[in-house]
């Protein structure tokens, strides 16, 4: 299974504007990065999933669960209204599901403790990708446009390592479309 | 100079809905690929642009086209909104700009001749990336999720050829991210 960990400052309660994604915490981006992490062209990927950790007011953090059984479309406003939909139901530690994506009170620390799997941290300043060997069951843990806070970095580091995809610093969706393909090419899922 | 060339069904009149993007001949694709071939995190792309060419109704052929210059944020109603803009101007095949965008109602037979570089079609069933060179001043065509008309994909043939990115049949928008990327990798522009 490949995971990915989405660490953002998203809004964390469902009265953001469609008409603004931006603004709510750039849940445009977080969007595209699910997009990018599950869709082929008129398919979703078996054996993906994402974990989008919001950590943007009025109660941080809250995680959504994204996979291959999520039910929608991959333009921004059809994923943002199933986002808005998870915000509002009541939820706590517990998973709450609808329509296959789930919705938690965990943190972003509490859901890379969670997972199984050999961890890889994007950051532009990693080990070269040609000198990384990636193995199965990837974890691959991203930032937003603002990147990973350094504690929570750290607490990943201790289960994995810094990879880079080069000196430029990518869009995070398209980081997430280079690994995929990097991934399919060499076979590890 | 990196230019990508996108085949689309995109609607040609600005009447389309904001909120319902994929029913204007998936302008919300559109917007994807646009934000994938111009933008890295926090900044624009020096030396990259992206023809969109429109063949939805109700008066195809329109061919927009965007640059480092553009001026617009990266989520996809910001761009579908620029979009608006452009087809709402009095144009013929002269270009006409709003804000370094340009619109014109040239083909895409039209644009590929004018064009000058080393072409390459995407699509899953030509040669395999590793098994060909690309070479400075890439022009990459792509088409939308309904690909590119046989006839259309004639006339770029006859001055490039057809590679593939695997046997997967990849976003648009992933492609020209993982496009963009190998070509950091090699450096070619």
């Amino acid at each position: 299974m490949r995971t990915f960990v989405l660490y953002t400052r998203g809004k964390t309660d469902s009265g953001f504007k469609l008409e603004d994604l931006p603004s709510a915490g750039r849940i445009d981006l977080i969007c595209r990065c699910i997009t990018s992490a599950l869709f082929l062209s008129y398919k979703m990927r078996k054996g993906n999933r994402i974990f989008v950790v919001l950590n943007g007011p009025p109660r941080p953090p809250v995680t959504l669960c994204f996979n291959e059984n999520s039910n929608f479309y991959p333009d921004e406003r059809s994923i943002a209204l199933v986002i808005k939909k998870l915000l509002s139901l009541e939820f706590d530690k517990e998973w709450k599901e609808f329509e296959n994506s789930l919705v938690s009170k965990r943190s972003f620390q509490e859901i890379i403790r969670e997972l199984n799997g050999n961890f890889y941290v994007l950051h532009e300043k990693g080990k070269d990708l040609n000198e990384v060997e990636i193995r199965e069951n990837p974890v691959f843990v991203l930032g937003d446009n603002k990147g990973i806070p350094k504690n929570d970095e750290k607490i990943v580091l201790r289960r994995g390592e810094k990879i880079s995809l080069g000196k430029e610093s990518y869009l995070s969706s398209s980081c997430i479309s280079i690994l995929n393909w990097i991934c399919d090419r060499k076979g590890i899922s």
